[in-house]
């Protein structure tokens, strides 16, 4: 086993999440990282990248879960329906239990502009991982891209509420809260179809 | 009048364009910019605070209008509905008729990745904008949330095919495709409530 420490992803995790909180992110560097771990630079390197990882190495993680899962489904899932399940899955698989982690995280990325923006184009690449999963079930094109960007858009706001209640709500009932709003929303009776208003 | 010049902001935007496609983004200067439109650079810059500025300044414009769009729009329609009509005010007001200058602005964007970034970060900050508007008209904010969402994405969505198209049908009728598409995903009966698969 050599160097190999047990749990050495989750404790430079830590370590790095507390540094970033503390001192700042662009303030923190690898060494320090290691330091607090107790690991050493070599094994940070195994793990991840540079620094900036720590925070995003755990959405691929997501993206291949979620590739896997549209994947894996039953054929006879429609789309709404996996997106349904699948969503759930995901919460229970890969955040439930994670708050606290996730809350510090969030903060983190709120903090700087990069960190920002990589977080939104994960989001978009996470739509496009999902889409092609939809199509590789024989969904048409425009279904497919659809069904991804509801998926996407409904998980992102499902998480964005879970991560900000002040109790310990499980991920999957705000999901469930998310999609039933989805479903209330496009079912709304249209209104008068040629209506049109001063801007116009 | 002194200086004015009519049209300056359109003629800057076109010359911004070109040099941007055959030169690059990160090469072209201001001065290149208005020498190229026959104008100042303090034209330049009483319409654009930087080259960049160029690209995005548009996109304000439409989250000024969207903005006024919610707000204007009669009492009773349902926010489906809203999003249904806004959404082909929206593409008749600010996009047909724009589609090469959109399609070329479209081609500089994805050279860059702070483009790019920036163009992801205006997507988040249109659905703000119409969350706070869906609020304003009595929307409770789950709703308002998911409405914005479900509008920015799907105009999104519809505007990337628009561009996509070799041919020239009109916005609306991919807003019409987009918006069919999420009644039709979202309408689909769910599948077998417990369904579970291998991965879970």
């Amino acid at each position: 086993m050599g160097r190999w420490q047990p749990n050495a992803r989750d404790r430079l995790e830590r370590a790095a999440l507390e540094l970033f909180a503390q001192q700042g992110f662009a303030a923190t560097t690898v060494p320090q990282i290691t330091a607090r771990a107790g690991l050493t630079t070599r094994t940070f390197f195994r793990h991840y990248a540079d620094k900036r990882d720590v925070l995003f190495a755990g959405e691929d993680h997501v993206a291949a879960l979620v590739a896997e899962l549209v994947a894996a489904a039953p054929v006879p899932l429609s789309p709404m329906a996996l997106i349904d399940q699948g969503l759930r899955v995901l919460a229970a698989t890969a955040f439930d239990g994670r708050l606290e982690q996730l809350r510090a995280r969030r903060a983190i990325v709120e903090t700087d502009e990069g960190l920002r923006e990589r977080e939104l184009r994960k989001l978009a690449a996470l739509s496009d991982v999902i889409a092609a999963g939809f199509q590789g079930r024989g969904a048409d094109e425009l279904t497919a891209l659809v069904a991804a960007r509801v998926a996407v858009t409904a998980f992102h706001l499902a998480v964005t509420r879970w991560l900000d209640q002040t109790g310990e709500r499980p991920l999957g009932g705000f999901v469930d809260d998310t999609l039933a709003a989805v479903r209330s929303l496009v079912a709304d009776a249209p209104g008068p179809p040629t209506v049109t208003w001063p801007i116009a």
